[in-house]
Formats: C-alpha cells, structure tokens, sequence
C-alpha cells in the first residue's frame, strides 16, 4: 500500500482522490499495489465526503509521517504551495502537482531541490488537463528534435472564440456566456489575457530545453481585442482566429510567445473548438503529432496526477529524460520585435486603395483580401520584421490599423 | 554502447539507422548509452550506404553474437519475420517491431514467448507510425478505462477519401493518384480493404483488454463502395465519410469492426486529412484523447521503433502496463450483427415518398435527408439493430437500396 496525502480538496483534490477510489482495479493490474489517500489538507471540513476523516489542517502532520511517500499538490497559486512542496521534498516525499503557476515560475527552483533531497517533481496535469503530452516528450518522444510547439492551450478563451466563430456573437457576450456556463472567472484576466497559456508554453518549452523562460521573456498579447469582423476576415481567408501558445526551436536560442492567430483550415489545430486543447509538436524526424483533449477538469487533471503517483510507485520516473531546469538566460530568448511573422492586417481607410498600395510599397508581399466591409482594406503580407511592422504602421501609410493578427506558420 | 541488428533494410529499416546516427545526443541525454547498429540482415548488398559494411545474410550471425541486446525487425509479413523473431527471443534478445500482420496475428504467441524468456517485445511502431499511443495507453492512461477507441488508421484510404471529398474525383481515380504518388501499392486491398486497419484496431484492443481478437472476429467493410454521392450526403448531413477501425468496451465482452462512417464535423475525426492517421480514445475519467500525426513514412515509424529500443535501455518498459495477451474466445467478440448503429441509406426508388414511409413505419426513427439527387431517397435512422437493417433491407419495402454507411456514435 502507497500512502499518499492531497493538498487542497477543491474541484482537482477530490477528483483525486475518486479517480483513485474507481480504479483500484486497473492501478493494481499496473502498480501490483494500492494507493491509499492517509491525509487531505484544507482549510475547510467535509464531513459528507466519505473521505472527510481524514482532513487535517496542518502539513506538519503530513510531512512528520513517514508512512506517506507521494504529496499530489492541488492547490493552485505559488504561496505557499511553494513553501509546502519544498517542506515535502525536505521531508523526502515526492509531489506531484497541476499548479502551472508554481511549475512556470519556480520550476527550476522546485526541480533542483527535488534532486538534492533524491525525490520526484512530477507535473504532468499543469499543462492539458488529462492529455498526456509531458510523458510522451519525456518517452516515447525525447529521442527526436522537438522543432515547434503550437497549441491552443486554454480551454476558456477557445470556448469563447468557438462561439464567436460559429455564433457570430461577440467576445463580451461569449465571456459572460462562459462565466455563466462556469468555465470563466469572475475575474478572466488569467485566461482572456493569455497568462495562463504562457505558463502552459513556458512549461512545455522548459520540457524540451531544460531552460526555463520567466514571463517577461514571453510576449503574450490579450484575446480581448479580436472580433468577430476578425473571424470574418479569417473565414474568407480560409481559417479561423485561435489563441496559441508557442515554440520555436532556433537552435542555440529559442522563442516563446501567446497571442491570437490565424489559423488555416488545412492545420488540424483549426478544427479544435469549445474548451478542448490541442497540443501540435513539430520534431525533426517523427513529422507533426498533435495531442486533443480537456485541458482541464476535475477528472482529466487528477487522471493525470494519479499517472504521475503511478509512475513514481512503479519506478517509470526514473527511466524517463531526467530534466534539470536552469533560468533562460536573458539572451537566450530572441526579443519579441526580432522575430517574422505573416499578418493580417485591417485597416480603416479614407482611400483604400492607397493603403494598399503604400502597403505593397513598403513590405512588398502584400496579398489583398476579397470582401472587405465597406471603408475598410485588408491584406495578409510574406514574412516581415516585427519590429518593422510596428514601423510601418505607425508611419500612418496604411491608414488607420484596427486589427494586426499574426498568421500561423 | 548498446548493439543492436536491423532486420530488413527497407525503407524502414534503413530509416532507423538514420535515426540513431541523426540523434546520438538527444539518445544519449536519455540513456547515458550509444546505440550501434552493428547488423543489418537483408538478402541485397548496399554498397552505397555508409552501413553496407554491416550487411549480413544470416541470422545466426546476428542471435549468436552475445554482444546484440536489441533486435529491430522492420521486415514485414508474417514468415520469416515469426520465426527470426522466436529465435532471437530464444537468444536472450529483446526484439521492436514495426510490423503490425505479425503482431495482430501471433502477438499472444510472442508475447508469451518473450516472457519465457525473460525478454521484451515492443511494437509502439506497429500502429499509427509516430504517434506514441501505445506508450500513452500503457503508462499515463493505463490506470483509467477504455471505453471506446475510433481511429483513422490508414493514411492510404484517408489520402483517397480527402480527395473524393475535397475535389469530388471518383474512388478510382482517387486510388490512381495515389498509387502514383507511392502512398498506395499496385495491390491496394489490404489498405482499401480495410485489413491494415483490422490489424491496428485488434492490437489496440488487445492493449487495453490483454484479449487478441483473429482477424474473423473483426467485421471489416472495404472502402471501395464509398462514392462521391456519399460524400455529398454526408456533407448535406453535416460531415464527412471516413475508414474507421472501432473498439467497444461493453464490459465482459467487446465488439471490434472496421468500416466506412459517416463523421460529424463536431468530432475531431472528421478533421484529420490526408496521410495523417488520428486516434481517438475514450476514457472513463479522462474523457477524450485524440493523437494525431503521419501513420505512417519511414522517419516516424523508426523514430518510433528507437523510442521502443531506448525504452528497454532505460528500463522504463519494466515500470509499463505488463501485458501478457491471451487469443480472444469466441464469444468475447460480440458478433456484428447484434450490434445496433444508426445508418445513412440511400435508396433508388420509383415513389420515393414510399420508400421513406415504409422506412418510418418499419425502423421508427427515421430522419430525411434533404437535397437528394432525382430518383434517390436518403435518410438517416436512429439506432438499429446490424441484423434488423439487414432485413429491412433485404424485404425490398426501402426500394433498391444503393448505400448503407454507419455512422460514428
């Protein structure tokens, strides 16, 4: 029997401890063992759940009793689920965790200590729910190259944009839909603004780099402003407007960025809508594989935490690409204004056909999109600087710029 | 250093050579060890090839040099491949296959026979080529249930069905293309006629169930018969047709089938083009897991047979799903024709209005599809019994029915 402890019985902690209860049968077929949940740590009492007995309300308890080996930290934020995985990694307990805010920002930290004290960090559910994409890139995958990484990586801001694709409705009536739906905060800044997927991105990359990017090397730009002229534009483009997180593999340095972005109906990444996630990885010798599934939810998340309990109990963890993350050094990121990107751009213009022509003039791979409303003149460009780009728009040429979507490549 | 022989030094076979010598530094941050292809068994000389030096024309070159631990058998079919395979397990060798007729077939022999002999058989590379779902299935998933498992399993017939679909070309036509462009052989029954996904969809069953179906228990429905009238219905209905290997858990029983299906556009599936190959799985509490990636071409299926090769020197297999297949009893199969779809019929009919109200009166639920080609009526049903549609059909009270397409549940 493994005693384990959970902190934090909120949506993910509970859903824990019942993936545990309704497969006992197929962890004893994989493990030859059972896991026991000894201790729950929350503030609160739940004396209907069948596991209320076993809440206490000090980690001490925990990490004091030597019969626990594993600690599945669900309690989200860095403070003090920090301060309680190193108490536990002291204690010589692994932890197991889906708190992408505590991996993102202190991953490295987290990770070295780890290692002195002999134990595990595992964090499989902080990046796509139940999708598992972080063992494959440790596995099955950690032989090969990995080039790129894109993903829709947030499951709350695909549902909006979903609905504002198919439904024609705007971002601030799908938000509201959503927060009544459960899917959003009250307060949606974490998803809408993209913070969540740049944990999610900074955490995949430090999975295939071993460096870890902190947030204010990742450009990350708010979904608030696309519209639903935007998702027009797209269609008669031949795609959709997604919210992605990625990767770029530039050999000694790499790039990390989240923003909105066209996406063309032939990459499959277009075809995920509502709040699934979809996680593509380019590699140089294994091609495109992409991963689908609920990026978050109680069970798929503690699926996965239970996964990563198992993978210490049957020893997998050690036979998986041993990770020692280190901070990115500053330069190791390319800045944001150096990389090139294709865009659309819409444009609200007196003279339409002077902005697209100044725009010809200036970036010279200029494609005109048909159909544009009226007073309005749109074109999707070849690569240009981003630096430049800002350049050409503030130049005032090409009018008066309302949309600026980076297209996927 | 790990020495390892290749098997066959086809287009597999020699992509796996490419593959260690591409990625000797991501191999060793996994292993701490160097691979050596110290063998390649084929009938031709490869004078050209840096490895030709390695070329020999006898097994027993290979099973009697103790210094080989790992053997990659990228030959195909069943004999030799079975026999070579017995005699390097019976060498104390550990042996990774690509080659999914073998493993299908006599994978509970194999297995077994591994086992007596204290080593592994891997087979990641057998089905989906790059994509790592068997790993997935035997590590992070395997401690939920496998409800069901949908799949695009062959990127041949899906090639065809997108081109059928996306520039309304004929099934021959589309089968011309495709053999000249290499993706189809001279002799395409065992892709067209859906036995390449028979044996993809037994091996993934016998994944999750530890039970080997034989190729007689899987009713398997060649894609011949699909025809661009059917893709123009599916899309009035809101899809597309695809080739679908199925797996059902129903408990103590299972039912396995490959055939044509109708594919809503709210499903993933019906998104994947091409040669990419996708795979759905469903699971009690993680919900839906899709991989997605190239099933096939010679990088991504050896890059899959080295990741099962590293796993054995790593020792990560060890802590994987141990499985030990046992050949499937007859009644564990439900048989197809107790098994309840819903279909799409198309029927060429004098008084069409008959034809549909015959269909109401007899099967119930009964939808009309509109927009139908003159002379046709078209309908979709609710869910009825394999056995009842066949006699429904059979009665001739639908008219002559010209297409019947199950549609994916």
């Amino acid at each position: 029997m493994t005693n384990i402890a959970i902190l934090g019985f909120g949506v993910v902690g509970s859903g824990i401890a019942e993936v545990i209860g309704r497969n006992e049968l197929p962890i004893r077929r994989m493990t030859s063992d059972t896991i026991n949940v000894k201790y729950i740590l929350d503030k609160r009492d739940f004396p209907d759940s069948p596991y209320g007995d076993r809440v206490v309300k000090d980690l001490t308890q925990i990490v004091s009793d030597p019969e626990v080996s594993v600690v599945c930290e669900a309690m989200g934020g860095v403070h003090p689920a920090y301060e309680f995985t190193m108490a536990c990694f002291t204690a010589g307990k692994s932890v197991v965790t889906s708190n992408k805010e505590l991996v993102a920002k202190c991953g490295a930290d987290l990770m070295n200590a780890a290692k002195k004290h002999g134990v595990h960090y595992l964090f499989e559910a902080s990046v796509g729910g139940g999708i598992p994409e972080i063992r494959s890139m440790r596995t099955s995958l950690a032989m090969d190259t990995v080039l790129k990484i894109d993903g829709i990586m947030n499951g709350t801001t695909n549902y909006i944009l979903t609905r504002m694709k198919n439904d024609g409705i705007s971002f601030d009536e799908a938000l509201k839909e959503a927060q009544s739906l459960g899917y959003a905060e009250a307060n949606p800044t974490a998803d809408v603004d993209g913070f969540d997927a740049q944990r999610k991105i900074i955490i995949l990359s430090a999975v295939t780099t071993d460096m870890l990017a902190s947030e204010e090397q990742v450009y990350t730009e708010t979904m608030r402003n696309v519209s639903v002229m935007d998702m027009d534009a797209a269609s008669r483009w031949g795609g959709t407007v997604k919210l992605i997180g990625s990767f770029r593999n530039l050999g000694d340095k790499m790039s990390l960025y989240v923003c909105p972005r066209f996406v063309s109906y032939s990459d499959p990444i277009s075809s995920i809508d509502d709040v699934y996630n979809g996680i593509k990885l380019t590699l140089e010798m294994t091609s495109d594989v992409m991963y689908y599934g609920r990026g978050a939810g109680s069970y798929p998340t503690a699926s996965a935490m239970v996964s990563d309990v198992v993978s210490i109990m049957t020893g997998a963890v050690k036979a998986e690409l041993h990770m020692r993350w280190h901070k990115a050094a500053e330069d190791f990121v390319v800045p944001f204004d150096d990389l090139t990107f294709s865009y659309y751009v819409r444009t609200q213009c007196d003279s339409c056909r002077d902005a697209i022509e100044n725009a010809k003039l200036m970036i010279g791979d200029v494609r005109e999109l048909s159909g544009s409303p009226k007073g309005y003149a749109e074109f999707v460009t070849g690569g240009v600087k981003e630096s430049d780009m800002k350049k050409y728009i503030s130049s005032g040429s090409l009018g008066k710029v309302e949309s600026l979507i980076r297209i996927l490549d």
